[in-house]
């Protein structure tokens, strides 16, 4: 039986190993079970200490779980059995804002919307912004390559990583990317390790690109649909037209019924399907009149002017108005941008012919559903008719030309479909270069790639 | 010694051995010089063929280089004397064309401005437009991580690039990436290909991603400055602002007056150097006037609005007006967008204290400047002081927090100076790379990395 002995006295108080705490750090945001007690927690402060914490493991063949504020939805962050969790929680400091190069540095740990309300001051922005922006850290983000709300205009999490600080499986710090807009030396480590789920390093601090706070007025439209796949159809026009919405989101009839539930907004539910889109730029009211008419060409009911905040909110808190329903059997496909429409018509016919409910929102600008499967009691069959149902949804994505993950990872969730969107060859490239990072497999292992 | 009966025979007709040909094959457009004769030449028109020449090269230890047109300026395409060159200029179809998805799906052999024309039958555009693009093809824009003019407003290379089709060491066939705008299962490989000049696979297809054709007027001014270091303060001002120009080039009086005298556009030599902005926005004529104010306010003697093609044109011949000069001594360093004038009145320093004239231009909205050293000479030791003085600028512009390369690449001129930029941990975890997908070391070894 390991004992975290030699761990504890290496790293004076960072350890904990009371059983509380260990179930506390077990779990994240998913559905994933986790399938035992860690052996220990170790609550960094440094790169030092995570260093110090990946040499204990690799001597002693523990494998690593890393997280943050918990709050990944593929169960990558999920603790392993007898293996040693790095919280980097703690590591939470901001180390500095550059405006005259709008770059900010911080540790994992620091909560995406502090990153932003930090960058604010200086009339900056950072941009990525998924929906648990209040509660998830950049570490996370980076380790997921998250999406969010304003991705459509802005692009993912690794659009706006400049450089990173690594942690390696053998306890060697990296320093990746570089300061200056462009660089060809030495090749992409940073966009390797973004979204790479913890297998080859554990990312401790990173150096974002920041952008100009958009100036104009924020404009939000709101189009009711008689179907989602008449508003996919819109989504398809809109993206290519001319205007760049900030924000474009999807909710079906079912998905804002259940938001209504939680947390009452106001949104209607006359129609099968809303679009909510915003602009903020000094075209915003023509951009929006574009968008208006690209709506009701596809076929929308109504389309008016709203309030942004509230709307924008309702979107934000889908995810917690479905955990409090109970429904975390959801997946994250996404498709190509002109197959939106395809992709809705094969949840309205898998919904028909398996009787079964599937509340969907979308980012849907960038071709990104996140539909879930209603469980109707918690039972182990009932969950296994849910996956069985997001298998569906997944294959269709893919013979769509889609991926089985648009922005929360592959996680250990969806580690056995895999191997449905990568072809053997590619997939043994993967492997290359986890061999090569992690010979003894013992960052998040099994999981991701 | 090596034959090439084998190789010959399993590719009819596609292998060229005449020395004429073998020499013709043997340079790029680099000051690097070929120490000796490849042994062949394959002359690719599938990706089957290349695979076969990297199998045939793997099995007899060969050293491969690979080349589309020749115009690369670090050295990366020069012939192994022994080894065998791979072209692709004659993989230089355009496979297929998706508007509803901005996407382009081509060989590697396509010249990159053809890319660009095939879009823009359909109202799209392919932004990344090195200098060279009306000859250079998207494969080595690929392998170098290409910039361009309109890569300040655009992005580089590898920001436009979905997918790509790589030719592994061992002769696999990988297909990365995905035709979703978002996509995070897996290790971002496409990312990790693009800039790694032909170290670890042969891209030998790409599927870019296209962008709406700007709307709007065009609309360019040019800046006179008294200094080249106030003109990069007018920069800097620029990028920090909330306008953001589609093309922003600097050139100072050196390079304006060996422009002039290679291509007469009427460029005025009155100033230290000039600076161009070109807008192309509905808003251009207001952004423009921004830009104007900006320029005064860091020390612009004269702003006036011009005739843009003649003026983007003078940029665009810089490099060709160099060689004709002889000038092929310089290099492209970059450097955080603040720190502009700082490496302006250092090249001002060094031209002063070694009594040597340094003519620069610049993609000044990217940081990234291309200074050359006037050598008086062909002599060996005129080339060798030159590599000094070019040492001296690569050393400042690192001072500055910069890079040894913006976007030409490392190729065998900028080999040794790597380890200058790149931490001995940092480096290794390249060579984890390489040894993980060539670990033979038959792909463009000894460059790039």
């Amino acid at each position: 039986m390991m004992t975290t002995q030699e761990l504890t006295e290496g790293l004076q108080g960072r350890i904990l190993t009371g059983t509380d705490e260990l179930l506390r750090y077990s779990s994240d945001a998913s559905r994933a079970i986790p399938q035992g007690l860690p052996l220990a927690v170790l609550a960094a402060r440094t790169t030092q200490e995570v260093a110090a914490g990946v040499r204990w493991a690799a001597r002693n063949s523990v494998p690593v779980s890393v997280r943050g504020a918990g709050t990944g939805l593929a169960g990558g962050a999920v603790a392993y059995p007898g293996g040693l969790v790095i919280s980097l929680a703690e590591m939470d400091a901001i180390l500095s804002i550059d405006p005259g190069n709008r770059l900010i540095e911080v540790q994992a740990g620091v909560v995406t919307a502090d990153i932003d309300a930090a960058a604010a001051e200086y009339g900056l922005m950072y941009a990525p912004d998924p929906a648990s922006y209040r509660q998830s850290t950049i570490g996370g983000n980076i380790a997921t390559n998250a999406g969010g709300l304003r991705c459509v205009k802005y692009g993912v999490t690794t659009d706006s990583v400049a450089a990173l600080e690594v942690v390696l499986a053998d306890g060697e710090i990296i320093r990746t990317g570089s300061k200056t807009r462009k660089n060809v030396v030495g090749y992409d480590l940073t966009s390797l390790f973004v979204g790479s789920e913890g297998t080859l390093g554990i990312v401790t601090g990173a150096t974002l690109r920041l952008k100009p706070r958009p100036a104009g007025t924020a404009v939000t439209f709101r189009a009711t649909f008689p179907s989602a796949a008449s508003a996919g159809r819109a989504v398809t026009a809109i993206m290519n037209s001319s205007i760049v919405p900030d924000v474009l989101e999807l909710m079906d009839r079912a998905s804002v019924e259940i938001v209504e539930k939680y947390h009452p907004t106001g949104l209607s539910t006359d129609g099968a399907a809303i679009l909510v889109g915003q602009f903020i730029s000094p075209a915003s009211e023509a951009d929006a009149t574009v968008a208006s008419r690209l709506c009701k060409e596809a076929g929308a009911s109504d389309v008016d002017q709203a309030e942004g905040d509230v709307l924008l909110e309702a979107r934000r808190v889908s995810g917690k108005a479905l955990d409090a329903r109970g429904l975390r059997a959801s997946c994250d496909v996404a498709v190509p941008i002109a197959r939106l429409a395809d992709m809705f018509e094969a949840l309205e016919k898998i919904s028909a012919d398996e009787n079964v409910a599937i509340p969907t929102f979308a980012h849907a600008g960038d071709g990104n559903l996140h539909p879930s499967v209603v469980i109707e009691d918690e039972s182990a069959e009932a969950y296994a008719e849910a996956e069985r149902i997001l298998d569906l949804i997944t294959d269709q994505a893919l013979q769509l030309g889609g991926t089985i993950s648009g922005e929360h990872g592959v996680g250990s969730l969806k580690f056995a479909s895999v191997s449905k969107q990568l072809d053997p060859a590619t997939r043994a490239a993967h492997q290359r270069i986890k061999n090569a990072f992690d010979p003894h497999g013992i960052l998040t292992p099994g999981r991701g790639v």
